[in-house]
C-alpha cells in the first residue's frame, strides 16, 4: 500500500458488537436498549450488523430477545442485517424475523468445536448444510470460520484445517466468508497464508476478516488484511467484548478505531466518525464500567485545545 | 511485506517507559524500584533504553533523582543507555552520570514548543547547539522531534516544520533521529510522508519512530513503519503514559505488545517475551492500576488452555 495517497476504496465495517460483544455481558440488557443502539449505528453510517443470535437462550440468555429485539430496530431497511445461528431450529427463527443474512460458525479446531457446539466439525458441518437448505434464496449465507488463525486449546491451526471447513461453505453456494480470529492469536504470517491460500483455492469469494484485540494487535492485523486487499472488516463499538481464557483481555477490534485507523489512511467507510464515538460512549454507559476504544475518549485527529489546557508533556 | 515468510532482520526496541511513561506519574516512585525495572528489562534483552531525563527537578520531580537512578543499575555495562536533556546545563548532568545517548527535543509546532519548552523554535534550536558542543565525542546524540506527526494546538504540522529541525540535527552531526508522536496523532500517510522526506534529504540517518496509542493506532502505524524498511522503535513497558489532553487514553505503544508483533511477524528483537511481559506485571503492581498491556494479561499466542477452563464465547 502506498499510504502518501488515498485510495478512497470503499471498505465495508460489519458491526458485530451487539452479537459478539453482547453475548459476553452477564447482566441483561433490556432489549429497547439494544434496539436503539442497532439504531444509533445505522444512523451513524453502519450498513451491516451481525446484530444478535438466534442461539438457545439457555445458552446464552443475554440474546434470548433476539426476535424481539430485531422488531424494535426502527432503521432496520437502512441495513443489511445478518444473526448468528448455530442450527436449523436457528434458521428458522431467523428467517422467521426477517433477517437479511444467516450466519453460520463452525471452527477449524476439533477441539475448539467440540468445546463451543459439543459437535464434532463433520457434525456441525452437517447442521450447516440443513441451515444452508432451509435459508438459501431467502436469506443471504455467510460462513464463519471459528479459531481460524489458532486455538486455544490445540495451539496453531493448519490452513488446512481451516480450508475444509471453508471448501464446505463454498460448495453450499454461501457467497460470504467470515475468518473468526476467535481468541486474539491472529499474526501477519497466520492472516497471509490463510488469505492467500483462500484466493487459490476460491478467487472471488469475499473474504471478510474478524479479528480480536487480545493480544494488542488487532489493527496492525488490519494493516496486513489491507495490503492483502481485503475490504471486509467485523468490529465492536466501543471495543465490547472479552475473552474468558483471559481476564482484562480486550475483546473484538473496536469499530470507531478502525473507521478512524481506515478514514485516516485513505479508505472510504461512509461512516460518520464523530456520530460512531457518541454510539460507543452510550454503550459505555450501557455496561457500566470503562471499554478499550481510544478515539471515543481521544476525540478525533485534528481536535485543538487551547494553550489554557494543560500542555502535554514533552516527547 | 510478505509476512508469509519470517525475514528474520533486526528490529531495535528502544525502551522508553521509565523516562516518557514514569514522568507523567503524579506519586514519587522510589529510586531503587526505578533502577530495578530499568535491571529486569536489560535482563529480558532490552538493550537500548531512554532511560530517564535530566530536567529540571521542578518541572519534573518524578525524575528528579536521574543520576542517582543510573548509579544503582547494576546491568548498564550490558545496555547503551540514553537519557532527555533540554539544555547545557542537563547535558552536563547526564555526562556527569555517564549516560551512553544524549536526546535533544524539540517541537515540530511553534505553540507546542512554547507551551512544552517556553521557547520558539528557533530559541530551542540554538540550546540544542549547545548540548551538542557539550556532548560531542562523549556520548551519541540523538535527536527527537516532538509533535512531527500533528500538533494538539496547530493541528496539522507541515513535513516542511519537522524537516526544518531534522535538518538542524543532521548539520550538528547527530547520528540518531526519532520522530515523536507526542499526543498520537501519527497516520499512515502522515507517517510515510515524512520518512519518506528524511530519507531523500538525509539518506543514511537512521531514523526511530516514537508513536503513542492515544487513539488505538501505535501498532498500525508500525506496521507501516516497517513497510518503510524502519527498523527502530520507542515504547513503553506494560503501555506506560498517557496523555493530559485526554483523561482515559492510553500512552506509549506497548513494548511486550510491539516485541510480540514483531517476534510473530518474522522479526527478530533479541527479547524474551516471557520475562518482558513479567516486567510489565511488574510494573503494574508498581503503578497500581491496570495499564494498557495486552500481552502480560493474555499470555504468549500458544498458550494453551485446558478444556476443564471456560470456553471462549463463540464467534
Amino acid at each position: 500500500m502506498d499510504y502518501a495517497n488515498p485510495s478512497h476504496e470503499r471498505v465495508t465495517i460489519i458491526e458485530v458488537g451487539t452479537r459478539d460483544g453482547f453475548q459476553s455481558e452477564k447482566t441483561f440488557i433490556p432489549t429497547a436498549i439494544k434496539a436503539e443502539i442497532v439504531d444509533a449505528l445505522i444512523a451513524a453510517g453502519i450498513r451491516d450488523l451481525e446484530a444478535t443470535s438466534f442461539v438457545s437462550p439457555r445458552a446464552v440468555p443475554q440474546l434470548a430477545d433476539a426476535h424481539e429485539m430485531l422488531a424494535l430496530v426502527k432503521r432496520r431497511a437502512q441495513a443489511h442485517i445478518a444473526a448468528l445461528v448455530p442450527n436449523a431450529r436457528g434458521a428458522e427463527r431467523a428467517l422467521g424475523a426477517g433477517v437479511d443474512e444467516v450466519v453460520c460458525f463452525v471452527s477449524a479446531s476439533e477441539t475448539h468445536n467440540k468445546a463451543n457446539l459439543n459437535n464434532t466439525v463433520d457434525g456441525s458441518l452437517a447442521a450447516v448444510r440443513e441451515v444452508a437448505d432451509i435459508a438459501r434464496g431467502k436469506a443471504e449465507l455467510r460462513g464463519a470460520v471459528a479459531c481460524a488463525f489458532g486455538c486455544p486449546f490445540e495451539g496453531d491451526v493448519p490452513v488446512a484445517a481451516a480450508m475444509r471447513v471453508i471448501d464446505t461453505y463454498a460448495a453450499l453456494g454461501f457467497t460470504q466468508l467470515t475468518l473468526g480470529d476467535t481468541t486474539g492469536m491472529a499474526t501477519p504470517p497466520t492472516v497471509t497464508r490463510l488469505v492467500r491460500a483462500i484466493e487459490r483455492a476460491h478467487p472471488g469469494l469475499p473474504v471478510t476478516l474478524h479479528f480480536h484485540n487480545t493480544r494488542g494487535i488487532g489493527l496492525a492485523n488490519v494493516m496486513v488484511g489491507l495490503d492483502l486487499g481485503i475490504r471486509r472488516y467485523e468490529a465492536s463499538i466501543a471495543g465490547l467484548g472479552g475473552c474468558p481464557f483471559a481476564p482484562g483481555a480486550t475483546g473484538n477490534i473496536c469499530t470507531e478505531d478502525l473507521v478512524y485507523l481506515l478514514e485516516e489512511s485513505g479508505f472510504d467507510t461512509g461512516v460518520d466518525l464523530e456520530a460512531l464515538a457518541a454510539v460507543a460512549r452510550r454503550v459505555e454507559a450501557v455496561i457500566g464500567r470503562p471499554l478499550a476504544g481510544q478515539v471515543m475518549k481521544a476525540g478525533p485527529r485534528l481536535r485543538k485545545y487551547s494553550l489554557d489546557g494543560a500542555a502535554c508533556a514533552v516527547g
